[in-house]
C-alpha cells in the first residue's frame, strides 16, 4: 500500500462525515476516535460509551485501545471525561448494591505502599460502630502480596465467599475481606492489563477512573481514599498525589457518593512489618493496642473520617478518641476474631503467632554506626522483600507467605552501631545474598537528632 | 489485581538492572522500551533491533507497538533513532541490489496526490537516457487506485513481475513499474497497516522511515522524493514537508545513498485528470509532447535532478533541457512502448485511447459565473473522484478503472458562465449525485486575474 495514499484516505475519513452528512460513515472509526484524543480534543459520554462497548464485545482491538491509552497519557481527560469512564467501567459488569444498609455502607481504597495492612484492622473496627464494610482487594504483585494474600497466611481464612455469604457476613459480622469478583468491572481490568503492558499506567485520569470504577460497583456510600505519597509509592511527590486526590473525590462527587482523601507518608515503610504473614501479625498487635505509633495514628485519621461521614460521631475529633478507645479496648479485636470465623480461618493464630508460616532463614542487619535514623528506605524494603521471596515479580508466580523484612528502627529513632536495623526472613540464601546489599544501603544515620516523619500529610474533602 | 501494587512492581521493572545488575531482567522489557520513549528518551540501536525483531517473531504483540507508535508521535525520533528504524525495516526482508549497473540506478518516491502520474511518464524517460529504474509501487486507497490500479488499466499489463523478471526488464527496457514485493520490508508493512488504524500515521519520523526503508530496500543509488504539499496532499504546509523531506534526505545520507526532495504544490491536482485510465491516457500524451503544463514542468523538474545526480549531465539546465526534448521528440514515448510491451500490455493504447474503459455516464460541470479562476480543491477533487468510484474506501474494493474527473479549468484560467469545469466520469447515477455538490463547491471564480500556482515550492539535497 502507498504509505501516504493511504494517509490521504484516512483524513478522508474524518472528512466524509462532515462534509456529506454521515452518508458513508454512520458511527465514529475507532481510529477516529483515537485520533480526536491524541488531538487532545474531549470525548462525549456517548462516543465512550461506543467504543468501550465495541471492546468489551471483541470488536476493537487491544492495539487500538493501547494507543488510545498512550494518547491518554499525553493529552490527558477532563473531570467530566473521567467520570464517564468511571461509570462506563463501573458498569461494564455486576454491581453491588446494600440498600438494605442504606447509609451505613463503607469501603476504603490504599493506592498502594510498603507495610500497608491497613483494611485488616480498620474494616473490623468499624464494624465494630456498626458499620458495614465489605472490602474487596486484588492479590499483589510487587513487594509483597495483596490484602487478600495476606489473609491467606491465616490457615483456613477463605477469601473467595460467594455474592450470597458476602451479604450474609455483611449482616452478622459487619464485615467481610474477600477477594474482587472477576464480574466486578470488567472492563477496568481489561484496561488495567493493558496499561501495565504498553506503559500507560501513569496517567492520573486512568489513575483515578481505575480507582473509582471498583469502588462505585462496589456499591458503597462512604468511601476513603489512602493515597500514599513518598518513595515506597506511587505517587512521588505531593501535587501529583494532591491532583489524584481531588480528582477522585470530584468523581465521587458526581457519581453522589462522599469521599474523602487521606494522603499519608511512604518514604518509609507503614509501621514496622513488610511481608504477608508479619503484616497480619503486626495487624493483630494494632488491635491489641500495640500497634506502631505511625501505624495507629494511619487507623485513627482513617477510621475518624469514616465515623464522621457515615454520622455515627459529630465531629473528628470525637471519631479519634473512639477509635483510639477500640484499639486499647480490645473490641476491635473482637469483631477481628468473628471475621476470620465467619471467613474460614483459624482463630488460634490470633493468640498464638507460632501458628503463622515463617521463614527459616533469619539475619539480622546491624546498624553500621551511631546516631539517629535519617531515612529508612521504602522503595529499597520493597524491593528487597520482593527478593526475599514476599511477592511476586509477575502474574502468577508463587509467594512465600513467610518472608519478609521487620523495621527495627524507624526515622527518628535513636541508633547504637551494632544494633538491629532490619530482621530479615526468608527461605533461600541465595535471596538473602540478593537483598541484603539493597538493605545495607537502604537506611541512613545521622549525627543530629532527627524528628520522625509526619504520618498525615494532607487530607481533601472537596473535589 | 491491586491497581497501585501493579504499578509499583512496574517501577521495580526499571530498577532491577540498574541496582542489581541485570540479575532479574537479563532482557528489556517491551514495557520499560515503550517507557523510554513515552519519556522522550533516546533509544539504541541494539534496543530497537531487539523491539523489532521480537515483534517480527510475534513474541511482542501488537497492542505494545501501537503504544509505543502513539508516544512516537508525541515524543518524536531523533535523525539517528529515525535512520535506525529505517534501516531495520530495509533488512527485515529481501532487499534489490543492482551492483551489475553500478551508480546508474535510480528511484523515486510520491508522498502522494490527486492526478499524480508522474512515475508513468519518468521512468521511460529516464530508461531512455540510460538510467535504470525498478519503480515498485503500491496499490492505492482514497482518491484514486495507486500507480498500479492505474497501469491495470491497460489491458494485459502484468504487473507482479518475478524478481528474475524484474532483473531482465531492467537489461533490455531499462526500467519496469511492478507492485511493491511483498518480501520487501515486512516490518514496515506491519508497522503501517498498524499505523493506519491507530491514528498514529501522521508523525514525520515514521512516515520518512517508511518511505525511506522502502528505497533502501529497492537498491537503488540514487533517489528522486516529490513531496507533495497542500490540501490534496498529506502534508498541507510547507514548514512540515521541508522538515519531512530533509529527514529523509539525511537518511539518504546515513545509508550511503544520494537523496534529493522536490517539493511541489498540491492545492489543485497535478495535470488535469485524476482516476486512473484518464490518467494513463494524460501520461501518454504528456509522452507525446501535449501534456498540461504543470505536470511537464514537474516531470522536467524531477528529471533534470535525476540525471545530474547519476552524471548524465554537468548541471541543472542541460538536464531539463534533455528532457523537455525527449518528451517533444516522443523519444520518452518508444520507452514507455517498450515498457508495455515488455510487461504485457497492449500497446495499441497508446495510439487509440478508446481501447481505455472510460465509465458511461459522462457529465460536464458548468461555471455558475464568469471570471477567473482562483482555486481548484485537490481534496474535493480527490474525494469527489473515490465517490465516483476510482479509489478505494477500504483494502479490497473494487476500482472503477473507467471513473474519474477531468478538470478543464486550471488556477489562473479565464473562465465564462457556463464553460465547463469538471467533466465526470462514472458508472452509476447514485456516485454522480453524491460526488457532484461537493464540485460544486470545488471551485472558485474571482473577478481580477489571478496567476497560475506555483508548481515546484522547493528543493532540498542536502540533509
Amino acid at each position: 500500500m502507498n504509505i501516504t495514499v493511504g494517509v490521504f484516505n484516512f483524513l478522508l475519513c474524518y472528512t466524509l462525515k462532515k462534509r456529506i452528512g454521515g452518508v458513508f460513515l454512520e458511527i465514529m472509526l475507532p481510529q477516529e476516535f483515537i485520533y480526536r484524543k491524541r488531538e487532545g480534543k474531549t470525548h462525549t459520554r456517548e462516543e465512550m460509551e461506543e467504543f468501550f462497548t465495541a471492546y468489551m464485545q471483541g470488536e476493537i482491538p487491544d492495539y487500538q485501545v493501547s494507543s488510545w491509552l498512550m494518547a491518554v497519557f499525553f493529552q490527558s481527560m477532563t473531570e467530566e471525561e473521567t467520570t464517564n469512564l468511571t461509570k462506563i467501567m463501573a458498569e461494564s459488569g455486576e454491581t453491588l448494591n446494600f440498600f438494605d444498609f442504606s447509609t451505613k455502607t463503607l469501603d476504603k481504597h490504599s493506592t498502594g505502599g510498603v507495610g500497608d495492612k491497613t483494611s485488616l484492622v480498620l474494616a473490623p473496627l468499624m464494624a465494630h460502630f456498626g458499620l458495614k464494610m465489605a472490602k474487596m482487594s486484588g492479590r499483589g504483585l510487587g513487594h509483597s502480596g495483596g490484602t487478600i494474600d495476606k489473609l491467606e497466611s491465616i490457615p483456613g481464612f477463605r477469601v473467595d465467599l460467594s455474592r450470597e455469604e458476602i451479604y450474609e457476613g455483611i449482616k452478622k459480622v459487619g464485615c467481610v475481606l474477600v477477594s474482587q469478583s472477576k464480574e466486578l468491572t470488567p472492563l477496568d481490568g481489561k484496561l488495567y492489563a493493558l496499561r501495565d503492558v504498553t506503559a500507560t499506567v501513569e496517567s492520573i485520569p486512568l489513575i483515578a477512573s481505575s480507582v473509582m470504577s471498583k469502588k462505585l460497583a462496589g456499591g458503597a456510600k462512604h468511601i476513603i481514599l489512602d493515597v500514599k505519597v513518598g518513595k515506597g509509592a506511587f505517587m512521588k511527590d505531593l501535587e501529583n498525589a494532591l491532583n489524584l486526590s481531588r480528582l477522585m473525590v470530584k468523581i465521587g462527587e458526581m457519581a453522589d457518593r462522599s469521599v474523602v482523601a487521606v494522603l499519608s507518608q511512604m518514604d518509609e515503610p507503614l509501621g514496622c512489618s513488610v511481608g504477608n504473614s508479619l503484616e497480619v501479625i503486626e495487624a493483630i498487635k494494632t488491635l491489641k493496642g500495640k500497634g506502631p505509633p505511625d501505624f495507629n495514628e494511619t487507623i485513627i485519621t482513617l477510621g475518624s473520617y469514616l465515623l464522621f461521614m457515615s454520622g455515627v460521631v459529630k465531629d473528628l475529633s470525637e471519631g479519634s478518641e473512639m477509635v483510639a478507645n477500640a484499639l486499647s479496648n480490645g473490641r476491635g479485636l473482637d469483631k477481628f476474631r468473628e471475621l476470620v470465623l465467619f471467613q474460614g480461618g483459624d482463630t488460634q493464630v490470633i493468640d498464638d503467632y507460632n501458628l503463622f508460616s515463617i521463614a527459616p532463614i533469619r539475619k539480622v542487619l546491624p546498624s553500621t554506626n551511631s546516631g539517629f535514623v535519617a531515612d529508612v528506605d521504602a522503595h529499597d524494603i520493597g524491593l528487597a522483600s520482593l527478593i526475599l521471596g514476599a511477592g511476586r515479580r509477575k502474574k502468577g508466580d508463587n509467594i512465600d507467605l513467610g518472608a519478609g523484612i521487620v523495621v527495627r528502627k524507624k526515622v527518628g529513632d535513636k541508633v547504637e552501631k551494632g544494633e538491629p536495623v532490619f530482621e530479615i526472613f526468608t527461605s533461600s540464601e541465595n535471596k538473602l545474598r540478593d537483598a541484603y546489599p539493597i538493605l545495607e544501603k537502604a537506611y541512613k544515620v545521622v549525627d543530629k537528632p532527627i524528628p520522625p516523619l509526619k504520618v498525615i500529610l494532607e487530607v481533601v474533602d472537596k473535589g
